[in-house]
Order: structure tokens, then C-alpha cells, then sequence
């Protein structure tokens, strides 16, 4: 079980994203059918409600193998985290080399096995709170340095909490799924008041987000140390952003229309236990965290990460490459941050990043840092260059992980940005 | 229909905030029942699941009465105006004086009617989103002036635009519920370094909020002139706030863990259609807004709010009288600049209106403001007084409205402040 050189009996390709030992979750529908939950395996997705249907979950762990009919992973990661590993061991068994059960059956087989060209992904869970970390030290100092001049980049409590606010949750959208450029108020340095008109300055943040496995109650705190038990995957994510309507709007309060016209999620929800070989330690902390903050070993995972950006009718040209390592707040320290007050979390609530930028310019996450507002412009394939997004801009992010033989990836997240709707 | 003057059969105290005029929806449950949907007439609450199963709903505005057996009034709001007008229609020819359809029913009757100390109130909505505005130009101000001194006061944005940031809608809890005091990282200005320890600064917020009525897709824009058709009704909301753990995190992306360990919402949602007779003009906005903001008359709602704190197994006392009609952005404009970008907006979300402090001083909407940053002890009955909240204090906020002979109200959203959870 869970052998991470397991061949499958569906053939996968060298280099996929998603080999027999990563199976991450999401839901999708077919023509003319109910959503339901399946998981990648490399070209194919699985249909899990056919395999309920078919009484192969019907094991002790997975209490209520109905959760596979339902429209977000929501009820299914409630079910525990046994469930989960429960599932993904019959999962692996199925589906490895000389298992016969399914590739045997000749009227199962179609219907388990789905080509990923025929299924539409939906959003993976039904998100409930969606908080928006800062947690990458070079993208807070890049946009300090910008917006407050070098001496005042970063805040005095930066080092000492993962900075965080509130994000939409309703405005989250599945990969694929275009998002129009928001009309909006801003401000130009040099007027007197504002004016209303489209966004001039749209922009992509890099980000990846954790999804909540298991609630907390009012008042209840959960350690660092704790956080992977509350914890069921990671997703890609693009917290598309208005710099001009943000920079007019967010003081004293902070983002809010810049941010909340529509962010974009991977469909595929990559577990943490598939993700486990990839731990690294994150950066040093000085000064040292007060003690809630208490970090675990290791407590960092080492996610290539890259964002193309492809003009309409024209090839991609990827503009970044960072790394999920980079990040100076771990997951654990942003969960035991969120819930040192007593904040509740529930099942589906996404916990995302921030910007993940790296050390260097190639790395910076965001068109903002890597344009350095507007100064240089981002050179496109075919002669385009870029200092923000313009109207039919798709931007492109993938995550994936590579360990020896082992490489596992997310996917993508990726979304068209639409002019302003009806115009 | 709808007469303001129309009595009950069902007896109910002059200067009662639910007369037969008022009809405000909630949900509630009895010892060993299931949750399900009410109305507050009186001293009473009016069972609407047994009157869907007597069929007094069969009509064609109400496509669904089986909406009045859920746990909350989202279902029963999606079916949208006509359905909510029709309800209100039905219930007061059912409990009017001379309608001797229930009350001749001795076996109906009890069903249909429970005494409001039998039931237990819940939560009215599913909130998909919250988000707070800082709609009180005295309450900016008065902000400001603590925090940044009377030049800076008020930001330059803030008669431009209504500031508003997203709330956690997860830590919403209805009247009755008890919150604890947070535990967090705060820092003393004369400390080289932050702490960690139980808010000493614990606040509340006069609030009140509406619930979405009708949904919008992303990229859909609704004008303050037609907002009200995609707003349900009105609560009022306690914004529990640490101000100590406010202060260190909220730049400069907002109020995070300072606010969303808990906020209290009333359990009756007074609709828009009992609120008609008490619009009134709101302040003059001067600049004068954007074009998309531009205002519907009688824009606000004469609305007075009170604050009560209780300690302990002692008396009450009122330590502010505000009203809603002070407000300078009205919720018309808030729902305009919400959606302005393309947000798209959810039935249930709820849209707080920041602390509603009023031009006195007796009329501040918060301790912060009240004792002018614990400057100015608050009295209290028998002798106590209060800078912040002590724990074991009660906070009752009660709001209503009166016209000639028509009073309506609120009821109240109360919350006790425990002690931090497990000390």
C-alpha cells in the first residue's frame, strides 16, 4: 500500500501529474449527469460514486459511501481522516498492476474509468470561510518597499503573526472558468477626487490554499503541532486583484473589491499524505515566534510552482517559477494564528498563502512585483510584453512535486480574464 | 391587509415589538424537535411548519411550503418577493381578530402557537458571506481621532465610497449564546516585543445588518435604486471586538482575529415590508458620491437602538441610545458598492453596518467610544462602572421603531462574556 513506485494497470505517462500515488479528490459531471466525486489518475479521472454503487467502500472506515454522490467533498472529508486513508488504500490496490477487478469487467470499466477530456470539474468543496494569509516575507517586503518606501516596508508585526484577512468566499470559482475585469473607484496620485471607470491595473497573485478537514467549536484553540490533523489538502490559487481599486480602498480596513470579483481554485484537492515526501524545513524565524506559534519539524513542502501568461489566439510564456517552500509562515503556524482567539473552523474552509514570491526577480508572484508597478515590462513570446493583464490574458498556474522517481503535481488553475461583463 | 391597526385574537401587550403589523421570521425549536420556521407575534412564536402541514401555504406565491421545515430561512427566501409578501398576507388574515380558523381549533391551536419561553432560538440564516461596513461617519471619526488624532481622522476614501472589509460568517451566533474572551498576541506601545494573553480591551459594536434576498451572478452589478429588491430584511448585530488584539494586527490588512472569535445576531429578521412606514431622509453626502452610488430617497430607517450591559447577578443599565437613521452611507448604497466590481452576493449573506454611533456622546455605539479609549469610566447601577467589558457582563442590544400608534421592533441580541474557554 501507498508504495510510491506502484504502476498502475491504466497507463500513465512519465511526468504526469497524477500517478497512482497521488489520487487527489475533486468533483465533476459529465453531459447530462450529476456532479460527483472522482480522483485523478494520470489522463483519467474515477468515478467513486460508480465504485460506492458498486459496494467497494462499503468498509468500516468510510461510514456513508453515499458522500461520493454528493456535488463537493465536503461531506466525504467529514467523514475523518481514516476515511480518507481508507479510501485512497483501496484505491491504490484497485488500481494497481495485476489487480483484475476492474479492467475484468467490461461493463464496469467504462463506467469507472472516464477520460479527462469528457468530464467537467466543478469546485471541489463548498468553501465556508476563505482567509487570505501574507505569508511570503519577499512578496510583503516587494509591495512595502512600493507602496511605503524601503525603510518602512515590512509592518512591526509581521515577523510576529502570519498577517491575514478575510476573503470572499462566495466569489470562488473552479479553474477554467473566466473572470471579468471589474469595474470600480479609484484614485490617481495627482486628482483631486476619485473616478469611476474599469480597473486599469489588473493583476494575478500566486498562491496556494489549504482546505480544512475538521471543525473546531467556538473557543477551541488548535496548536501548530496539531494543524495536520485538521488539515485534508492543498489547491492552486489565483487571488486575481484590482491594484488600482485596492490601493484607493484598502486603508484603514483592507482589501476588499480589489480582491473580491473572483478568485480562481484547481479542481483537484492534492492530500496532505500524498504530499508527505515532500517536507522541508522553512526558513529560519528571528525573532523567534511567541510560543502558539511553535513550529513542527519540517513543517514546510517543497512545491515547484510556475504561472504562464497566454494572450488570446497566442502561445503561453510562463513569467514565474517559485516554490512553496519560500514561504516564511507554515500551514500549522497560520491554523494555530486563525484559532488562538477561539475563531471556529469548519470542514472546506480554505486557509490560502498569499503571494508566494521568491528570492529572486523570476520568482516574484504577482505582475505588480515582477512589472515592479509598471517599470518593466514582462517580455511575452512573439514580440508581446506585459506590465499588467490586459482583456483575453489567460493566466496559468501549476504545482507540482519531484523527489527522485517520484513526481506528483496539481494540476492547473487557470482562468481567462473577461473585459468588464456587457461591454 | 397589512392594516398597521389590525388587532390579534392572540393577545399582545400594547408596546409590544411584535404586533400583528411587525410578523418578523426566525427558527426555532422545541425540547426534542426538529428546527423549523416561526414568526414572533406577541409573547408567542407562530409555528409555519404547522401551518404548511395544514396547508395554509398551498397558494401559487409559495411554489415550496416545505421551505418552513428547514433550520434556517434561506430555502424560504429563495422563493423570492412575491412568496414573502404572500406569507405575511396569509398570517395576518389567519391571526386577525375575527379569523376564527385556529383559535376555533382547540386541537390546532396549541400546535400553532407556542409561548416564546418554550422555544429555543437558532440562527436564522445561513450566512454565505458577511461583510462589515464602517458606515458611521461619527464612529470613523471618532476612530480616527484616537488613533491617528483629530487632522487625520478620517480617511481620505471614506465620504468617497462606503469602506466596508469581509467578516467571518462561520463565528455568527445567534442571540443567547455566550461568547468567550480571546486569547491573542497584543502589544504594549512602550513593548519592544508583543504577548501573548487574554484580551484586556474587550469591546462591543452596535450593528445592524441585512440579509440578501435574491442572489447575482459574478459580474452583475445592482444599483442602490434597485437594491431593495434583493434584500430580505434586517437584524441587529453585535460586533464583539478585542481592541488590544485589533490594534497590533489590523495593519495593514484589516481587523482579523480582533473581531471573528464571535458576533451576535438577533433572531428575528424584521422584513423590509414592516420597515416601510419608518424611512426617513439620511444626512446630506457631501462630495457628492459617484454616479453608482447615487442614492434612492428616504434612503434610511428611523431605527432606536439601545446598548445595555449587565454584570453579573446584577441590573441593567443603558449606557447608549443611537439609531439607525445616523448612519451617512444608507444599505442601498452598500449593497451598490458591494457589487460594483461584479461581486456576486448570495441569499443569506449578511451586510453589517459598522458601529452605529450617533452625534452625542451618550450615543457612541462602543465602550472604545463611550469611554473615549477608557479615559472616561462608563457608570453603571449600584455603583459600578466600566472602561472595557469584564467578564461575566451581558451585552443586550435592542432596537425599534415608532410612528403615531405603530411601535415594532427588534426583540434583542444578547450575549454574555465568559471567561477565556477552559480558564
Amino acid at each position: 500500500m501507498n508504495n510510491k513506485d506502484q504502476k498502475s494497470w491504466i497507463e500513465i505517462k512519465q511526468g504526469s501529474d497524477f500517478p497512482l500515488y497521488n489520487l487527489p479528490f475533486g468533483v465533476f459531471k459529465t453531459a447530462g449527469s450529476e456532479p460527483r466525486v472522482g480522483v485523478a489518475l494520470g489522463n483519467n479521472v474515477i468515478d467513486l460514486s460508480v465504485l460506492a454503487e458498486q459496494s467497494f467502500f462499503d468498509v468500516q472506515e468510510i461510514s456513508d459511501p453515499t458522500v461520493f454522490y454528493e456535488d463537493n467533498l465536503n461531506a466525504f472529508i467529514e467523514l475523518g481522516q481514516p476515511a480518507w486513508k481508507k479510501t485512497r488504500e483501496i484505491l491504490i490496490d484497485l488500481f494497481s498492476e495485476g489487480n483484475d477487478t476492474i479492467p475484468g469487467n467490461e461493463e464496469l470499466r467504462p463506467r469507472v474509468v472516464l477520460g479527462m477530456d469528457e468530464v467537467e470539474m466543478l469546485l471541489p468543496v463548498r468553501v465556508g470561510d476563505y482567509t487570505d494569509f501574507y505569508s511570503s516575507l519577499e512578496h510583503a517586503t516587494n509591495v512595502g518597499i512600493m507602496f511605503r518606501g524601503k525603510d518602512n516596508a515590512l509592518m512591526p508585526n509581521w515577523k510576529h503573526l502570519p498577517v491575514g484577512y478575510h476573503g470572499r468566499s462566495g466569489s470562488i470559482v473552479v479553474s477554467g472558468t473566466d473572470v471579468h475585469r471589474p469595474m470600480g473607484q479609484t484614485k490617481a496620485d495627482d486628482a483631486s477626487s476619485p473616478s469611476y471607470g474599469p480597473s486599469r491595473l489588473m493583476d494575478f497573485e500566486l498562491e496556494m490554499g489549504f482546505i480544512v478537514g475538521k471543525e473546531t467549536a467556538l473557543g477551541e484553540q488548535v496548536k501548530a503541532t496539531e494543524a495536520e490533523d485538521y488539515i485534508f489538502g492543498m489547491v492552486l490559487f489565483n487571488d486575481w486583484s484590482a491594484r488600482d481599486i485596492q490601493k484607493w480602498e484598502y486603508v484603514p480596513l483592507g482589501p476588499f473589491l480589489g480582491k473580491n470579483f473572483g478568485s480562481t481554485m484547481s479542481p483537484w484537492v492534492v492530500t496532505m499524505e500524498a504530499l508527505e515526501p515532500f517536507r522541508v524545513d522553512g526558513p529560519a524565524q528571528d525573532p523567534k515566534p511567541l510560543p502558539y506559534l511553535e513550529n513542527v519539524e519540517k513543517s514546510h513542502f517543497d512545491i515547484a510552482l510556475e504561472v504562464a501568461v497566454q494572450p488570446e489566439g497566442k502561445n503561453e510564456t510562463v513569467i514565474s517559477r517559485s516554490n512553496f517552500k519560500h514561504l516564511y509562515w507554515s500551514i500549522h503556524q497560520q491554523l494555530a494564528h486563525q484559532t488562538v482567539n477561539g475563531c471556529n473552523v469548519r470542514v472546506g474552509d480554505l486557509y490560502a498563502s498569499g503571494t508566494i514570491s521568491g528570492p529572486t526577480e523570476d520568482s516574484f508572484g504577482s505582475m505588480l512585483e515582477l512589472s515592479w508597478r509598471g517599470s518593466k515590462p514582462i517580455p511575452l513570446q512573439d514580440g508581446d510584453e506585459r506590465k499588467f493583464l490586459q482583456d483575453g490574458d489567460t493566466v496559468i498556474m501549476r504545482g507540482s512535486c519531484s523527489n527522485g522517481d517520484l513526481h506528483i503535481g496539481f494540476g492547473e488553475a487557470k482562468g481567462k480574464l473577461l473585459p468588464v461583463k456587457g461591454q
